[in-house]
């Protein structure tokens, strides 16, 4: 039997597919965002923006004057996808080359925060996300900024995970060729923090200073 | 006025938004990975996947036996969408974090290559995109390889390109405030090649020598 032909297209094949939580879960926590995607009169739109997984649901945000979020809100279907890229992988054929990636897939409706206290907690869970350890630090949020911003929460009940790891799979008769393979790491790293003009005069704080 | 408020959603305002082909193909050549979205009976599905810009299209491939590939072959409209991340924006209050991007929006619907030339070829510009140098250097690629995919184009006749550069926009009454702000650039590198055990004696060629 053939193998399943990638081409850097992540696989549909079921031997990558995962549907456990801890899989899911990794994955969401690791990458800051996803691309939302929606329809409308059968017309699709996409929109990349930050998340964060807390329990058993994912949370965006927006402005509640936002056309994207003013549709999704809704709770018409959209398609969540977060890919991690961990590294290109080099066959000896451009036809297996391939792409190590751990991705999600989340089918889901939006559900509205409308408790103060839930949708304050969603901007906190956000910004320890992005930035671990600065919500605490940050000037307190203000209840008219809590109410110019929509939060909306997906389920993660109709989520699944794709992940690719290891070697490339070189054909039976090129694998005698002498031509290299293997893989190139891709890494993402936060660099030394730039200031702002305002902030020149300002330590860096504690939550930033392994930066 | 009171100014956009992002949180971390790239804004749809206007100042953001660029048509030019410049900013449009430097994002496009830039990015290794897109996420495409469709729609069937008004549910969006949405997958990442490579892709190569050549000249006025981007180019895409894929199984000829793939479902996603087969659903947009047909010449449904899809939304793609690109991004590159180069900054967490961290103010002086959650509100006001923002990200630096550049991210480009792509409608159209897919054109399928079916001239067999005009199709080698776009395995060669994604395959020197991905891994620069790499395509002459490769076991050649097989009439049945290029039989068992499909190349998609998508002209970018509809694309557009948002951008956000620069510091934090605090609100006035905050930027006395003896709270750090700036940026935490984020920078994806390629490290050093692991060779596969099929390639432990051959030595790693010069396009891949500088990682």
């Amino acid at each position: 039997m053939p193998k399943p032909h990638s081409h850097l297209v992540p696989s549909r094949s079921a031997k990558r597919a995962h549907y456990d939580q801890e899989s899911i879960y990794s994955i969401l926590d690791e990458a800051l965002f996803c691309t939302i995607s929606y329809s409308v009169d059968n017309r699709p739109f996409s929109i990349p923006t930050s998340f964060v997984r807390y329990e058993d649901k994912i949370y965006i945000h927006g402005s509640v004057g936002s056309h994207f979020i003013r549709e999704i809100e809704k709770g018409i279907p959209v398609c969540i996808t977060v890919m991690l890229t961990d590294a290109l992988v080099v066959a000896k054929s451009a036809f297996s080359h391939s792409v190590n990636y751990r991705s999600v897939v989340i089918f889901a409706q939006a559900e509205k925060i409308e408790d103060i206290t839930r949708k304050t907690e969603s901007f906190e869970w956000l910004t320890n996300k992005i930035v671990p350890g600065s919500w605490e630090y940050l000037r307190p949020i203000k209840d008219n900024e809590v109410r110019k911003t929509t939060s909306l929460a997906f389920s993660l009940d109709e989520a699944s995970a794709k992940i690719r790891t290891g070697m490339p799979n070189d054909e039976e008769e090129d694998k005698p060729l002498p031509i290299w393979s293997g893989l190139i790491p891709l890494q993402t790293n936060r660099l030394t923090p730039i200031s702002d003009d305002l902030s020149k005069e300002i330590p860096l704080p504690a939550h930033l200073s392994h930066l």
